[in-house]
């Protein structure tokens, strides 16, 4: 008999069905047990009149049942359950697979487990309802990002991660013997999505970046996936026009299709949809000093306080979760940010903050060969080690820019988680990988 | 003036428009000087009837034309050109930025230049249109299997590269300090996506994957991108079913989506719209040995020839370019594997063969825990490099199987290419990561 998934039963009352699933939760009333069956579509109530046809089943054991559809009487209804007006009345049971007893209750509404136990324990974590609403939204947020990177004209594209060369900071990035040379994990896809400007004029691409940072943060991993853009023949406004939109449409596009999990999780929609304001750093720090008194204006960067000040502006004037501020300092942003002509001590960068995080960073780009030689030699690196970047712009590159966001800050923000790990499915850290690392020395 | 592309001049006869772009080639008539302007969509013919506007011109510079829309001659028309029924006056040129002369003629219909260098200048060779049709056909066979993945109904997954323990072959494996531990990069999603079987039922991803082989073929990579789908609640035929659905709709939708690019490319479409055929592994072996006369049939594996010679048999009878071989030796096959119960020394395990070469490789997977255990220590591993996989084990594993398709190694076989090196944006191979590598002692 062809399988009813638990989300179809309500429109099977009456009939006789196969489910297979999952035992979520088992409920013993002495003569009669109830279990709520899981699978990938939610949860249904079945029941088993003669117990001992059920008196073994443990939670997570994978089961097949057959039974018949029934409705619940009016004052029996769950309603939290989408199948909560339906019960089905076991026939037969095939177990497929048992598992070992719970190492703690995952049948209640949230997981009351710490961090360490929750990544100790992934493979059965996941399972919980609440752990794998936060990866269906991480689906649709990638999803949401094809989309809009397809409706502004981009190809995707697919780079490399292994490279000859550490181009963006030197300590923190992971190095590996490579047929007896030295070859680095990329840290970001930067230089590749450039090169390709100069084929498709505009890209979009996935990647997974690393980061060796020896640090242990809410916001930081050491192997993310990241988001890209990067776009020609633009102005420095129409980046800044896109960096908004393309995240704006991600999330709303995030929002719309997982609207059920949202609710699920008490979640409430961000503030997408409006205008995007956009201020220079300068005038965000202006703006916060008249708002606390705290006065930053001196520094080089907004502060993570700052971030969360300038948002909060944003959220009581502009009813907008997200801001762009622009105009960082150059010597603060990447060599081939391209400086303000107008005053070439701040640059045509920008940042994408949402709900008072940086969500997104990115800038013009210098697109003139001599140029970014020049720049390239000024900080001290070597134009040897950008040898088919700069081949790229050897060959006219057109002027262009971009920006990229981050899958699982993206996700984390969306949720209002409160630790990175929790939107990373198998979270790699200095600290673990899957389980936590053995200590050694140096 | 808002940018006119390419492919839109047909439309605007008679206006004045705004081109951006790279000159593909330049033309020098004396008085007159003709470029064919390229930019994301395709060429058009830009005429500068004062020739000293376009003397200084050189090919990849990046310009932007003002200039009239006009009709060409009726013998004039060249039918090559999707635009060639029309040519750009130019009245205003801007220079955006320039290019050095070039190291080789890009603007013939084919770069006639060896492997090496099509790779040592890939930011110059990428431009060629030919050369771009690659990486578009590539873009399609993402979307494809995208598209064919979510209609069998699975969610989308991001599985980590970085790993605790080689899992798969120590030797073939690169290896890296993690923070004072030992660390690997993955050479397949293969344990995660298992696991998460164990979540969502029925998963996809795009995973980088590595490979430390100190061998150079025309069909392999260090670094490759691969296509991944695992399914729960399913028996054996019906992941056979699957695998060749999967792929043939991955084919049929990036044949549909890129007609103008295997026109271009001079492709033949692929057979893939009709029943696929299926042997096992001694049947093939004796269908070639009537064929051939040569008798494989003490074999283990097919070998390459055999491969070639089953899928022209799979053509010739069966009008497909595609193939599925199952049931291989179940100690050829990794540990997961599941045994045929009928015959345990043969496997639930099979290959797709496209175009007479293994586009796909999988099996049912074993999901009972204690014997998965046994497996692993049958072959001499170690159960604790397997902790977190087995805990998705110990917590409930439904039945299930999966399959995965390189991406490079799909793009080659759609479009004839010869080397994989050619269906890679920025191969990797021992001997090369862009540039060749340095020879150095082991």
């Amino acid at each position: 008999m062809e399988r009813t998934l638990a989300i179809e039963t309500p429109q099977k009352i009456g009939q006789e069905i196969t489910l297979q699933g999952w035992v979520n939760t088992r409920r013993d009333h002495g003569k009669i047990i109830f279990i709520d069956l899981r699978d990938r579509t939610g949860l249904v109530q079945v029941v088993f009149v003669d117990a001992k046809d059920a008196k073994d089943l443990r939670p997570e054991w994978v089961v097949e049942i057959k039974g018949l559809v029934k409705e619940r009487p009016e004052k029996l209804i769950n309603p939290k359950l989408p199948t909560g007006k339906v019960e089905v009345e076991a026939k037969e049971i095939k177990v497929l697979a048992k598992a070992k007893e719970l190492p703690f209750d995952t049948g209640t509404e949230d997981l009351n487990i710490g961090l360490p136990v929750l990544l100790d324990y992934r493979a059965l974590t996941l399972k919980h309802p609440r752990i794998q609403a936060i990866f269906k939204a991480q689906e649709a947020i990638a999803e949401g990002f094809h989309q809009a990177a397809k409706e502004i004209g981009c190809t995707e594209v697919f780079a490399p991660t292994i490279s000859a060369s550490s181009t963006e900071g030197g300590a923190q990035v992971f190095r590996f013997n490579y047929f007896n040379c030295e070859a680095f994990m990329v840290q970001s896809p930067q230089l590749y999505k450039q090169i390709m400007v100069g084929i498709f004029e505009k890209v979009f691409l996935f990647s997974h970046i690393y980061r060796a940072e020896p640090s242990v943060t809410t916001r930081h991993l050491c192997e993310s996936i990241q988001m890209d853009c990067e776009i020609g023949f633009v102005d420095f406004d129409e980046l800044v026009f896109l960096l908004g939109k393309t995240f704006a449409k991600t999330i709303a596009y995030a929002q719309k299709k997982c609207t059920k999990e949202l609710e699920f999780l008490g979640v409430a929609p961000s503030l997408v949809e409006g205008k995007i304001p956009r201020l220079t750093m300068r005038e965000a720090q202006q703006i916060i000093f008249e708002r606390t008194g705290i006065d930053h204006q001196q520094e080089k960067d907004l502060m993570p306080e700052d971030e969360k000040e300038i948002s909060l502006w944003a959220r009581e004037k502009y009813n907008s979760d997200l801001i762009v501020i622009t105009h960082f300092p150059t010597k603060k942003r990447a060599f081939y940010t391209m400086p303000d002509p107008e005053n070439p001590e701040y640059s045509l960068s920008y940042d994408l903050l949402y709900k008072g995080l940086e969500i997104s960073s990115g800038s013009q780009r210098i697109h003139e060969y001599n140029e970014l030689v020049a720049v390239i030699k000024e900080r001290g690196m070597n134009p040897e080690n950008f040898k088919m970047y700069l081949q790229a712009f050897e060959y006219g590159m057109p002027p262009h820019g971009g920006f990229s966001y981050g899958l699982e800050r993206s996700t984390m923000k969306l949720l209002d988680l409160e630790n990175i790990r929790e939107a990373s499915l198998f979270p790699r850290d200095m600290e673990r990988i899957d389980f936590r690392l053995p200590k050694k020395e140096a």
